[in-house]
């Protein structure tokens, strides 16, 4: 008999914690479900090419209205866009693109950073492609989304912050775009937030090989406001992988120093 | 018996599950506590005029300190300011001081915006009101909070970004002030975020009937690095309404594609 | 017998219940472990020194990389660093810095804001100290996140968003280099958010005693695109105490009208 009065309450209790649940479940399956269309057309939207994490979202537009060309600052070459976006990123998005616009017949118009991450310290993203053809934009973006689960790879998020490093053996015209860098040669970006870790990841990751800095950015020139700073490096391969390396590390013992436990976002590649 | 074991788990079990959502519905009863207090003045303080949705709140200043006066650059024509500010939403409160700026004897001094939403992808707002006599000013804001249940009624959010739509068919001197947008004439309003959604709905509206960009904004310009694209039109009204509603419809097509359900604010009323 | 149902029931319920609250409170014990932290070593990181509230961060370099040390637009005099940084506050750090820099043999190389706090309405921070010797810089940065406990007293946060107050009988060069306020005088800090409640807060300061406005901050000059309008004041020490006390009152007459309840950090000091 008590089992049966047991059962009922169990029940009623069980019904009451998932209503208490749902709305953290709701964003994990929503999570889901947008990695499940990656690559999936939206039903009666042929701009749609699909979604990847960090709330990523790749377009493509055919023939680009004319008032909103000129507005948009695009080279007349190009009738045919594709637009990546994110909420959370701008390296990995920059990285994914530079694999789209080396893969296709493309060329990156504009990469844009959003002062971003749904409350982190960091960027959120938005790059648009251009290209003649539509069927040239929508395999970059494909492309693209496809590359990010890679890109977030050496993405460390925790509470008090997060960590980004990026490894290329040759940047293509995406990286050349955002950051300057030479293309053709091998590429390593390294950003800590809050910013004081990435002073010191900086300082490492230069101290460790022989790199070239290609760019310094901060909270106040060369971010929109976020807490991080931001080095590219360039350089011999070998080397720009050992001071990425490096800088991950030193990134790491300051936030595990503040109590936190950061973690790839999806799997380190570097 | 059972019944009355089931009875006093239950009660404490209620207890217990209370406590834990009490945090959520506290938010709640803020926002329902908030809105009821709309108009009514607080207890002695006679700056205080009301607050609205967005967590927006009205102030009047009677005569403006001489020193902050000049600090703020205000015209020396204005003894009296009102004051229209908010954590979330720029848009909603532009069109609402456009209402306050056409019934009152005021003018738009300024409107600023912030880089906020609560951790959300755009903007929160500033907007300072002129008058000779503080009667005016208050007035100015009492009309603005009212308006802002009906224009967060296109503001459609989701976790992953929102959409913002606005309509009138005569535009006033605050839509002026932040668009540059001609004064009497129908104007439109179109933001999409994550900013790749913002360029597809620029393109859809445009495309879709006769009308004018005014203006076009993205993370890098013309916003405060908001997460947004951000276009306006002109046009007639027919038509800018039609441009409107498309752009809608689209935006709401990729945030679903995303694995979304954007919600409106309030109600709807385009 | 039901009392052993009651109690094999709550038992369970417990379990579950528990489980549900472990986010939360994994959040707060972070927090502690964070403070406990302060002043002690992370294991193998010489240049750590320490944490504090706000997800501030200590940090040194000996002997700064010269060619990060040139893309800093640090003077070559300091081979040495300090780096303060956090995810939550600016004013707080600056006025912390301010004892540092008093305290040791250090100058005040760059503050930079950041927009964060998390989601909230405000700024993080980024601010570098120089030193001949690395000692100095240690001791500068021991001493100003030592300060920060007292420095958070006057930050006031709810959910609508926060006021903040500083105030100093004589200001020192890391106050003088973020706002530009004379040396050695009396100095008061005065921040609301949303932004509107500073407008009011700045005009009630002014009003109530002699002071004179160093500087005005809103969402679009002066701020990293913050909810906020900040003004800084000096004179006589007795009047800058008197209007940031002045201010202070009303920021919270006016968040209470809000429907909101504006606590203190730590514990308010002014």
């Amino acid at each position: 008999m008590e089992d049966v009065v047991l059962e009922k309450v169990m029940e009623e209790v069980k019904k009451r914690l998932n209503q208490n649940t749902v709305d953290s479940s709701k964003a994990e399956n929503a999570e889901i479900k947008r990695e499940e269309k990656v690559m999936v057309s939206a039903v009666g939207l042929t701009e749609f090419v699909g979604t990847a994490v960090g709330d990523s979202v790749g377009l493509v537009i055919a023939n680009v209205d004319s008032m909103l060309h000129e507005k948009m600052g695009i080279d007349k070459r190009f009738r045919s866009i594709g637009i990546l976006g994110a909420r959370t990123g701008a390296g990995p998005q920059i990285m994914a693109a530079d694999e789209g616009v080396k893969a296709t017949n493309t060329e990156i118009i504009s990469v844009e950073l959003a002062r971003d991450t749904k409350g982190g310290a960091g960027h959120g993203s938005l790059i648009i492609f251009g290209a003649e053809d539509v069927s040239d934009a929508r395999r970059a973006i494909e492309v693209s989304l496809k590359e990010l689960n890679r890109t977030f790879g050496d993405v460390y998020s925790c509470d008090a912050g997060h960590l980004e490093l990026q490894y290329t053996a040759r940047a293509s015209y995406a990286i050349n775009k955002a950051f300057g860098a030479p293309v053709g040669k091998a590429f390593g970006l390294i950003v800590g937030a809050p910013a004081a870790i990435g002073v010191l990841m900086a300082d490492t990751a230069v101290k460790t090989a022989n790199v070239e800095i290609v760019s310094y950015a901060s909270p106040s020139a060369g971010t929109a406001h976020s807490n991080e700073v931001i080095i590219s490096v360039t350089g011999d391969s070998g080397a720009v992988r050992q001071a990425v390396i490096a800088a991950r590390e030193v990134g790491m013992k300051v936030l595990k120093a503040m109590g936190q436990n950061p973690v790839s976002t999806t799997h380190p590649y570097i």
